[in-house]
């Protein structure tokens, strides 16, 4: 496993507990396997790393393992080995607190409707020092009253109203785009 | 149907056939059932419609026919009723050519690897006048050589080297938000 791909200034959690159902409960959800191939590609298409996968359930953990597996000494391997490649960059953790075991991140929280909290421009990230660890939620969200209190929240991605947000996987693709479009 | 939220200056298409296979044959691609749903929300959620998917096989307009009855009249209307609002600006279409029926689409064709094409930055299609298409391939890209001459290609997204390409959900994403991110 070479070092140098899964570690970056900027990494990405995406979390499956605690989060929050339509009612606004807290919740956990299942992991969608399609969010492991696009957030393991999307970040490793601009050079982010690693990629915290967070879920309390051994069984999640094992079905990751097992994808993995599968691309990297399974029938994936021969068919498609800059998968395996790709996945390398993927962390299962239990639960957000366990980033910090790898580095002192600085936690930037995303959120469709951060009504009220002042918010941080994902571009901006890149100018600041130290590692830094943008946050994703399932569901209808983090449910931030049982997270760590974070350094900031970053600006939300605006549409025209019609649905009142994008796919998780749509929006980290943005986020990314916007973090490193214009360094040159 | 509300035909407002079913058309607008911007539309965009996902190619299933005429596309290139990882050898560069001619070939046709299944319909991958998440990028009916990414695309139909990410457009949605910026007001762009039409989501032409274009298969040629009767089978994949069924299944597309089921899934949105699911989310209209089904189990599916009754616990996400935003869903069948989305879907209705999906559109199924045997080639990319049944597009003109709806409207004079100028077509900008998208690529990962547009080596030697003359290039336009996305952003600009919000300033031309007329309709725009803005058009996806599936599997290793369009077959230009079967396909209507585009208007011209869209600059293509750039990372860092690692993968060569993204997802098109999330090439689809990035396109959309460049495009109306400065609209104010």
């Amino acid at each position: 496993m070479n070092d140098s791909l899964c570690t970056s200034k900027i990494a990405v959690a995406l979390v499956h507990a605690p989060v929050l159902n339509r009612q606004g409960e807290r919740t956990t959800t299942a992991l969608t396997t399609i969010d492991i191939h696009d957030f393991a590609r999307s970040c490793a298409f601009y050079g982010v790393a690693p990629v915290y996968l967070v879920h309390p359930a051994a069984g999640m953990h094992r079905l990751v393992a097992d994808i993995r597996d599968y691309w990297q000494h399974g029938a994936g391997a021969a068919r498609n080995p800059g998968r395996a490649k790709v996945l390398q960059a993927v962390r299962m953790v239990h639960a957000l607190q366990d980033v910090f075991s790898d580095a002192d991140y600085q936690l930037w929280y995303t959120s469709a409707t951060p009504a009220g909290r002042r918010m941080t421009d994902v571009p901006a990230l890149g100018q600041m020092p130290g590692r830094h660890l943008i946050v994703f939620g399932t569901g209808s969200g983090l449910d931030v009253s049982a997270l760590p209190r974070p350094n900031g929240w970053l600006s939300p991605i605006t549409g025209d109203g019609m649905v009142r947000h994008l796919s998780v996987r749509a929006a980290l693709a943005i986020y990314l785009d916007r973090l490193f479009r214009d360094r040159g």
